[in-house]
């Protein structure tokens, strides 16, 4: 059987995860919570279940879900995303991304991925039969808008922008979205903006939302999550908002690749997002903990790495070690008892750097006891 | 934004569910439940929430779930699949087609589809950059291995199966099995298997699964249904059955396509199949459905086309009109008041029949209505 994806294993957040679970480590690798939702959003699926909702939603999703969808984003972002016509459920940000990339590309074309970059990008973009071409970021993770330009070719189609950005941390400025905006125009180029981590930016940063920036709007499939704001990483409910001929292209596609999504979940989430902003608070919430967690990492020989954003810390380890990072990661799971991410599989290509991911969505006495094996492993 | 389904418009099901619920039609088009599902069944939901159950599961789906699909197909044909290694969670049966079709099948190659063609087929193979060669069934709707040997050229490369059938209602027979084994195995093809009505079969007859033939086990795609097995379509969760290889293969796809299906929903799906056979007895629930169904539509004009399995009725209404089968359907929801599906959007090629379908997955009392308004009005 010859794979269209000859070179894909198994993801590294599901071989960390195993490991982790093997050997009895405190599991800050694959990002989700490992602390329970608002009891209320569960009632939420109960109470849709308990009033019938469990045959086919229309294939574009509950009516009151995407309204909901569209009056977030247009009251956080000043966009004009109309419910009917621009916002589609799916299932999960993958399936979203997935479904984007499947429309917007395909053979023959490339599609410029900023590195580090989430892993499931390059395996969506090759099934669409087109080349992911990887772009650096900075040193310090920030993104390099002349390396971009200098990687556009005439068969550049699109770009995948991701911000807050998995596994830096890092959050894009205005000045960022202004840039990408002038390079998207000047060569026609669509983007697929994952923001799944919109609502966790930290000390007062903005989320630079595609939708602030109506020329970017215009081109752009705009990714978010429910799993990853609601702390229910494991429903697989999420959205794409894009102007109504992308929406249409995506819709044409969606309905062949799973038609509809969970209807009970949806109607939850709808209900859910009826009262006043259930996001907020979000971003205090994990910024206290990336808080703490940095300060109990402090006395380790570990450098940490900015995080503006997100639920994950990056750390240098050159200090301890000169292992690679897959191998660092492993060491770490197996020997000192945390789990944890290396930034080498966000790469097309090796890297010389000695960065592994944590990620804080943790219970605060795991995040304790994480930082008690590090400082005494280390 | 050029289109790789340059053809494809809205699935019929959501324009007759639509057209159905602006004229104040009885729905009989899109196939699913008007009624509840076991109160048990939801309530193992809620209990799987409430256990903590909403992170990510693994990539290939909950074990106990897994154990309790190849627990079943084993027991039920007699085949031996690995519940670790065989048995794939998706996201509902659409997402498990299109995946297996991605995986094996592309650019250059052929997939014979028997027409009446369920119509995601179709786009799945297209999108796989393959080509869907339909071949017709015989003339009441059976299946016609003379014109699949016709059909086969070099470049086919795999045959979709569905039994029991949908839109005709009828179910494959053991000799159908051993031939498509032959084809299959002289051509060197791979079947992907629609068997999501698999507990709907009626009057002795027996649900032929791929499993059973252990030749054509061995390189079929077998593709199942929960939402359709236990009235709950909206809840998309489904599975493929494939042995080691072919598991492989589409696992690699599965992960970058979706990644992972609703948590809950899977806990809850595996302490429900822990029940003893929790699918008996939904042939007969169906046969006396369609027994009844039948029997009030005997005083029309419509000839009832036999229906062996699937909840679905296929009338000709060639004695009462010669519109098409699409403008036959919408005259039919909007002036008799009752939806149906028309054939001929399960096919490449115009057809000349006069055929549409009705979904009796119905309460009692909403078919009797429907027949009530079908006999008034024809
Ligand atoms: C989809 S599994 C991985 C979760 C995640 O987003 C991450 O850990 O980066
Ligand atoms: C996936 S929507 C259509 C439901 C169905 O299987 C049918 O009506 O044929």
């Amino acid at each position: 059987l010859p794979s269209k994806l000859p070179n894909a294993g198994t993801t590294i957040f599901t071989v960390m995860s195993a490991l982790a679970a093997e050997h009895g480590a405190v599991n800050l690798g694959q990002g989700f919570p490992d602390f329970g939702a608002d009891p209320a959003l569960l009632q939420a699926v109960t109470d849709a279940m308990a009033a019938g909702h469990n045959q086919y939603p229309p294939m574009t999703g509950v009516p009151a879900l995407r309204q909901a969808v569209a009056a977030k984003l247009n009251a956080l972002y000043g966009s004009a995303y109309d419910a009917d016509r621009d916002i589609t459920i799916t299932a999960g940000g993958t399936q979203a991304l997935f479904t984007a990339l499947q429309c917007c590309v395909g053979t023959g074309d490339e599609v410029i991925i900023i590195e580090p970059a989430y892993d499931s990008y390059d395996p969506a973009i090759r099934l669409a039969g087109a080349v992911p071409v990887g772009v650096p970021m900075t040193a310090d993770y920030r993104l390099d808008w002349t390396a971009v330009r200098a990687a556009v070719t005439p068969r550049t189609r699109a770009l995948v922008l991701n911000t807050p950005h998995n596994p830096s941390g890092r959050v894009a400025t205005e000045d960022d979205l202004r840039e990408l905006e002038r390079i998207a125009e000047q060569h026609d180029l669509f983007v697929i903006s994952d923001e799944v981590y919109e609502h966790m930016v930290f000390d007062g940063e903005r989320h630079q939302s595609v939708a602030r920036h109506p020329g970017l709007a215009a081109r752009s499939f705009l990714v978010g999550s429910f799993g990853k704001t609601f702390h229910v990483t494991g429903w697989k409910v999420g959205y794409v908002a894009a102007p109504a001929a992308l929406s249409a292209a995506f819709r044409r596609l969606h309905q062949y690749t799973v038609f509809t999504v969970h209807t009970p979940t949806q109607h939850a989430l709808a209900a859910y997002l009826a009262h006043p902003a259930p996001w907020q608070g979000l971003g205090d919430f994990y910024q206290a903990k990336r808080d703490g967690f940095r300060a109990a990492l402090a006395g380790t020989k570990l450098r940490l790495l900015p995080c503006d954003g997100t639920y994950f810390q990056t750390v240098d380890y050159g200090a301890i070690s000169d292992l690679p990072e897959l191998d660092f990661a492993k060491w770490l799971t197996t020997e000192i008892g945390v789990a944890a991410i290396p930034l080498s599989v966000f790469y097309q290509r090796p890297q010389e750097r000695r960065h592994v991911r944590f990620c804080f969505a943790k219970r605060d006495d795991t995040l304790a006891e994480a930082a008690r094996r590090l400082r005494r492993g280390l």
